[in-house]
């Protein structure tokens, strides 16, 4: 059993092994508490490697999660393993950092603790975590624009768990397709919609054009895994609106070059067992008209349109982590937490948000919920947490923008780089360099380098498994 | 929907692609239905392959598994995709081969059709397949003495999910432990118990043994995972009773040499959320005698004894797919089919039944539920349905007994191949080839073998990841 009183969790038991000195002596050095283990949460620990704090990173996983490459495990190019460690792993070597498997249920700014629901009792009972000073890196989560009934028709991806469910639903499709002889039927399992045109979105449809008209080529019988209708649909007028123009039409041009159905300017009024219904946004038909095919893509539906698909997936809205709304401070639209340019949550001086959780604007301009603002968010966080220790004034947080990349399918990409636009082969040559260099581990990025070689040569996805213990129940209703 | 009606599933949809012309020309030609896509189902196709016939393979997965490196999944070695591989990627190349994601429900003899439940109705409504010739693989699965309430508190390891589950409650364990401060509650999250001294067991249990002392040894600050306890519990008089006396000695002093806990000749009597309770076979009490530290090792209990321990897992018996009911012959005593010497079904001629699924004595001996007989049975079976066909005589099965082997640890087996005993680093040298070079596609060798170099030199486990949708709960309790 746990006992709620906070020195049972937050001071460790007394241990004679190897590295425990620096935490049974550290009584007294001041507690930072990491709410996270993502890209803010890591690497605002690791800028705490050495100092004089007793660090403790808390997180709902035991893993932290490359999430850039987590759509290549929903479409069954690599393993789970491949993008994901161990987060104690990755900090086992910093002696002054313990990690803890914790689901983080409220924060208590009036009482410096935060809440933390207690596997052992499974819900009831929970335990409560003392800090002096909090880094809230605790990200955001995928949103379904008040549709939560949408979700278990349309499975979003932020974790491990997301992509594996993604691909036992993608990967099922074909199987019960390759079954199923009524045509109607076959047709609405070989159509799968991908909803929202960000990296996300992009990156997935691209993805699942190459698996049905590459990968699964020869392995059926019944069917032509060729044929399948891949849609892509977004709400907003353009795909990669964060993307300067030349490159949004680029990652159109080469998504239809890859037989994706592209759809700007429709919004999806309706998501269910028989698949998805969306409607022109009129507003915006003029600017549809300015992006190239836009006319032809939003074409005859002038009303709603209803597309019969046994596979939705979704990579639209994104709401972030509800723990900003115990803070007591005004949140932004999506929830976020409106940070002071020192990244501290105004009116609490010794918590900082970083990351998709953190709204932030830099020259007017909102930073966007990217691996590279947390990460340097994370750092910056930490960095502010030693000054205000030393009694220095804290430092505002300045964002080093190095570019913004995404994948089409195999072998093309488009991006800028320290404002250089880049694309096709040379994009895609660069966006593996950039991704591989930046997974963690070294074993990962071998790994991770030898499928993609595998894979490019072969054209073969290897792990194409169906797992999860419901197989088939419910999928396709 | 599907139509219950044979042609919906028995007959192709005519289709133009590159391949279909063989099956839509070759209605004619005799339909051979094979039931499991494990080794022997596979090796039964693949002796098929370019013969007059129509090959239906279903399998309940749409993956053929590496079995005997399934224990590695589960203690993070390995990911699923290093030791699985989609059976219709195996099969592509083979034209006469249909693969079909499909649960077999039953046989019908009398009708020469297999049923299958129909995801398509998730359970409700169900459809059928014609075969002029069947091979059943269907296996066996893990089975609890008639306790299948024991089943959710020791899970098994028969499939992937079965692998990630165990890896699951394994790592969760630590995890929970870290966060315990109670000495009793971490004591009971720190012991491990594996029910079974077989191949399995005996290799869970050295892996086990090296994830605490080594892999986790430096991840943890309040708790120190080498002072786990692990505790093998077999009910025999030895450890893999399989195996000549020399290797099954040699074993017990490895695994205890890693500081695993052996008790032979002890009746597991219970499992629960607290832990297991067994008693000593006192029938048995002679031969433990025999067994070296058998006398240590049995100790002191006389009585029932009850260990407290949150993860236990479960290696002990098997029972053979229920498929072989519905045949209509007397089955031995773990639900085998007895089958002839040409491993038909006695009373079908038409039926060959091969792998674990198949009992069948050989100079005496029952032949051990192996891959190696599961192969050899499947090829056979194959080149008996093409003798009948031919209206030549069926020849009668004879297994080529090319040895036995199990890890124990990091380079450390046992073995005896082709009559000479192996153990110590030799032998696993030896069985890491083996295995290698048994495993199906040469992708997943070359991941498969740098996985374990990088394990071998590094004592690191890459893929500790705790996934599954319930992450948490329930799990201790």
């Amino acid at each position: 059993m746990l006992d709620p009183s906070e020195p049972r969790i937050a001071s460790p038991a007394p241990r004679q092994a190897r590295g425990a000195a620096s935490l049974s002596t550290g009584e007294s050095r001041p507690r930072v508490v990491i709410v996270g283990g993502g890209f803010g949460g890591l690497h605002a620990a690791r800028a705490l490697a050495g100092a004089p704090v007793r660090v403790t990173l808390l997180d709902r996983h035991n893993y932290h999660l490359f999430q850039p490459l987590l759509y290549q495990v929903a479409t069954a190019s690599l393993s789970p393993g491949d993008i994901a460690s161990a987060i104690r792993w990755v900090l086992r070597g910093q002696q002054n950092v313990e990690v803890l498997l914790a689901d983080v249920t409220a924060i208590d700014p009036e009482n410096r603790r935060v809440l933390v629901a207690s596997p052992a009792e499974a819900g009831h009972g929970s335990a409560s975590i003392a800090y002096d000073y909090m880094i809230l890196a605790s990200g955001a989560a995928h949103a379904y624009f008040g549709h939560t009934e949408w979700e278990k028709h349309a499975p979003g991806l932020k974790t491990l768990d997301d992509a594996l469910v993604m691909r036992r639903k993608m990967l099922l499709a074909f199987e019960e397709a390759e079954r199923q002889v009524n045509p109607d039927a076959q047709r609405r399992l070989l159509t799968f919609v991908i909803v929202g045109g960000g990296p996300t979105g992009v990156e997935l449809a691209g993805a699942l054009a190459e698996i049905a008209r590459h990968s699964l080529r020869h392995d059926f019988r019944r069917i032509r895994p060729e044929s399948a209708r891949i849609v892509l649909v977004e709400g907003g007028p353009h795909l990669l609106p964060a993307f300067p123009e030349p490159l949004r039409v680029e990652a159109r041009r080469a998504l239809e070059h890859l037989g994706v159905e592209v759809r700007t300017g429709s919004i999806v009024t309706n998501v269910d067992e028989q698949g998805v219904m969306w409607r022109p946004d009129l507003r915006r038909a003029r600017d549809r008209h300015e992006s190239g095919r836009g006319k032809a893509a939003a074409g005859p539906q002038a009303v709603e349109e209803r597309l019969y698909a046994a596979t939705v997936l979704w990579a639209a809205g994104v709401a972030a982590s509800p723990l900003g709304q115990s803070l007591g401070v005004p949140l932004d639209r999506v929830g976020r937490v409106p940070a002071l340019p020192t990244l501290q949550v105004p009116g609490h001086p010794n918590i900082f948000v970083v990351g998709d959780l953190c709204a932030l604007a830099q020259d007017g301009q909102p930073l966007p919920g990217v691996a590279q603002v947390a990460m340097q968010e994370g750092a910056h966080a930490s960095r502010n947490v030693l000054r205000a220790m030393r009694g220095e004034p804290l430092e505002p947080f300045r964002y080093r923008d190095y570019g913004i990349m995404a994948t089409i399918g195999r072998g093309s990409a488009v991006g800028e780089v320290y404002g250089v636009k880049i694309s096709g082969w040379t994009g895609w040559l660069f966006w593996l360099f950039l991704h591989i260099f930046w997974l963690i581990g070294f074993r990962n990025r071998v790994a991770v380098l030898s499928e993609w070689a595998w894979a490019y040569v072969t054209f073969q996805r290897r792990v194409r498994l169906i797992t999860g213990t419901d197989r088939t129940d419910g999928l396709f209703h």
